[in-house]
């Protein structure tokens, strides 16, 4: 008796953990895209650098690439097609001139990074995605996932760098 | 007898990890800057992001600011001062508009990250450093240090932001 009631508190403590894990994670809850089924990956935001890139236009961004683990490792070691488990993240934030930094240089040079705008995954399951070049895509703006008519715009765009396993961008040094 | 050479030799083989270790994290036998006698830390370039920038004029870089836990952690929490150890990197590179993205986006607007151009160290000590806001200041360029005539430039032009203890750079979200 004393046997099973201990048993029954350790399933409970664990239960307890797995389910404060999953608050945690800050995305368990979070909705997936219709099209390719991805969530936003518990802590990208923690993830290694790939590189930094700007957009003028109307994105007008300052973004940075990482990547997990199984991602940099491949790119570290120039190794095509990214493994299985690959993800890529893009973050982006506005594009926003920095007074304070201008002040300093005594010119209008520099621009920082303001809110978020959105944040895009490239997933590699060279099964699941199978038809989009081992790839399934999305973008997240505040959490929420972009739908079917933008994601289908994704893969259609990486195909040009198909030789680089549909990835454009390269490892910063 | 046994024993002592037992000993020998792992004793041999704990010296030979220990030894490759260090020439692994690669920065070991590199030169500390003359001035804040500050070195390469080893695996910056695995550290968390803090934030991305891009500088016109003649620095003419795209860069991202990096930190070590201790940073990353203060930068999150929103604590000032940062606490001892905590350690700010910026990496910079060439700005390099990129024809590979702007073909696909129909216009010129993409600029990467292309080769890089040097990577700055603040190392938070402050009584090492307390001559300088508890901030010592280094810049490496191909693994070599700056000199003191630039690094003298360093503290100077961060003093407008002491309220922040010093650092420009705030925490994209």
């Amino acid at each position: 008796m004393r046997r099973i009631a201990f048993l029954l508190v350790a399933f409970a403590t664990v239960a307890g953990i797995v389910a404060s894990s999953a608050r945690a994670s800050g995305h368990a809850d979070e909705a997936a895209d219709t099209i390719f089924g991805i969530k936003i990956p518990p802590g990208y935001r923690d993830w290694k650098l790939i590189s930094v890139a700007h957009e003028e236009g109307s994105l007008n961004d300052i973004r940075a690439i990482l990547g997990n683990d199984r991602a940099i490792k491949a790119y570290r070691e120039g190794k095509l097609p990214f493994p299985d488990g690959a993800i890529i993240a893009r973050l982006a934030w506005s594009y926003v001139p920095s007074e304070e930094n201008n002040k300093v240089f005594g010119r209008a040079q520099s621009f920082v990074a303001g809110s978020a705008t959105n944040v895009q995954f490239m997933v590699k399951d060279s099964r699941k995605y199978a038809a989009t070049g081992g790839w399934g895509f999305a973008q997240f703006k505040d959490g929420k996932p972009d739908g079917e008519a933008k994601l289908n715009t994704c893969f259609p765009c990486h195909v040009p760098v198909k030789a680089r396993d549909f990835v454009y961008t390269r490892y910063a040094p």
